[in-house]
């Protein structure tokens, strides 16, 4: 398919600056948090594919943004594991006990029919681009380090010092971790990609607690390997991370179509490191949100501006909405997008 | 008093580059976990002056490092203060609970006589001092934006978003609160200074969240002021932060004699930003004190030679020790960098 937002990603720059947002089919919707009391748990919603379905078109219908994303988790393909039991708290995140030891990879994290366990996320790409064949649809899956990570930490972290450790005392079984992490990403990936995904992010949300050096040492081959792999299926993919200001070196030898920074660099910095024939993403931090419209407008047009220095440049947030955030002002915010001009 | 730290810290290369660490007087010694248990709450161990100097004494002692920092924590400014309640929790972190609204910053953070309320640490430096003249020792206290966020969010956060939308909703009492906290931190670094420490660290753990256009517009100036204060009592001041690796260019601007930063950005790439003619610090992961030697001595080795690219470097780590780390690692680790011969 064609739309302003693939053909961005492709690198052909349109009239305007497509635009999405992370979370954006989240609490900060009341629309959402109505469909969310009515089904209890989170991961019954992500399986329940009407549900699913309609709360991904939410904010095209809602917002107006350029791209659907799949309603999902990055936790999703870890839930057919018997080695582990995954669950989200509300306000806290991931909490996953391990009934398996991290030392027998193999066993932790056993392969599994794709198909059969997560039939249900074919399933709700298929009922999406059939309802609505004209939005280009994302999907998406965590990057081996940040998967891993929620693993070994039994969830989020603040310094993420335990997969750190592992990382550094027991580098082999490190990487094996992150091998059949991306044995079972890929095959997510692909199914996702044959039911219909028009575009893929990988998300690195924890990368950021890496030096240079060992971002390129322990994690980048891995996650190039996924991101290759992905790429292999036609759809063009876009690497997420956040902190990795100091990475992006390492960052720049992905064979990503597009790169998604946060706000903690100045969007040109960043082209600069990556070069001008690479399609950037971002960079707003989410929390601007709450600025006055006239300085939020401000800011999203010096982004804009910053963005005109990349191959092309698709507007989105460092990272997710936060759930305190005034809808309106996000729509608002889309229009600001889409009538800038440079 | 002159020691190879201070000569390094006002820019003259000696023989060998001086090191200490962040939280080297902490939980992964022993002999103070020992001395924490004898007193119990970390406060009162604060408020101990006879014990506050043993501990602050410890790593200069046991590891060979070559500066102490004053065993205190960045909360203790907020002790005096009635309108509100702190307290750390053991594992958690700080929690802060208000007794004033936010936006009332002179009941908030009222004046108090700083002699009066804290000269518990004016008594630990001179102590200090007395029973060690030679060992340079390091005072310190937090950054506005640091101290600021503990208050706003009530202890840490992983987003700091509420500390975030006040700025961004609020700009006018956020300047106010910045303003108000520096003033009360300048009254605590100079007693600080007048009882004896030789040099200042200025703790801004959390500014990493910022974009470097908000670290310019909100945090800068009122930072800028408290070094500048601190620097005009004649100690050298060192400026810290973590994950700022986008905002070094703002950075740089501060009149601090050293900038720390952390293992998020290559030593060399942050001494390109911030010029050859400033001391560096850094900037090791503490996570990387579990390599096996022959890759930490490697790895401490290559940021000792991007180091020789500054004016002067101090080693140190990127933050604070972890509790479960080994002080015969952290010992090993001060004489590598003490042999080190670029």
């Amino acid at each position: 398919m064609s739309s302003l937002f693939l053909d961005t990603l492709r690198g052909r720059r349109g009239g305007r600056v497509p635009v999405w947002f992370m979370r954006q089919a989240g609490r900060f919707l009341p629309e959402y948090r109505r469909i969310r009391e009515r089904v209890g748990d989170f991961f019954e919603l992500c399986r329940n594919v009407e549900l699913a379905v309609e709360v991904t078109y939410l904010p095209v219908r809602l917002l107006e943004v350029d791209a659907a994303i799949l309603f999902s988790d990055l936790l999703v393909p870890l839930l057919p594991l018997r080695s582990m039991e995954v669950n989200l708290k509300e306000g806290v995140g991931p909490l996953i006990e391990l009934k398996e030891p991290l030392d027998s990879p193999k066993k932790l994290l056993h392969s599994y029919c794709v198909e059969e366990e997560l039939g249900f996320v074919g399933a709700i790409v298929r009922g999406f681009k059939r309802e609505h064949p004209d939005v280009p649809l994302i999907g998406f899956c965590g990057a081996p380090f940040t998967l891993l990570s929620y693993i070994v930490e039994g969830g989020s972290s603040k310094s993420y010092h335990r997969t750190k450790r592992l990382m550094f005392e027991r580098p082999s079984l490190f990487r094996d971790l992150c091998d059949r992490l991306v044995d079972l990403l890929v095959d997510y990936a692909v199914m996702q990609v044959s039911s219909g995904v028009d575009a893929f992010q990988v998300f690195d949300s924890w990368a950021g607690v890496l030096s240079p050096s060992d971002y390129r040492s322990f994690i980048f081959e891995p996650t190039r390997v996924l991101i290759e792999k992905i790429k292999a299926t036609g759809v063009p993919v876009i690497y997420f991370s956040t902190g990795t200001c100091g990475c992006l070196k390492v960052i720049r030898d992905y064979p990503a179509d597009a790169v998604s920074v946060d706000w903690r660099v100045e969007l040109a910095d960043a082209i600069d490191v990556l070069g001008s024939h690479r399609v950037i993403q971002g960079n707003l931090d989410p929390s601007a949100l709450f600025m006055p419209r006239e300085r939020l407008k401000e800011r999203a047009e010096g982004i804009l501006l910053q963005g005109t220095r990349a191959k092309a440049h698709v507007f989105n947030l460092g990272h997710g909405i936060f759930p305190d955030t005034d809808p309106d002002r996000v729509r608002w915010l889309v229009e600001v997008v889409h009538h800038f001009t440079p």
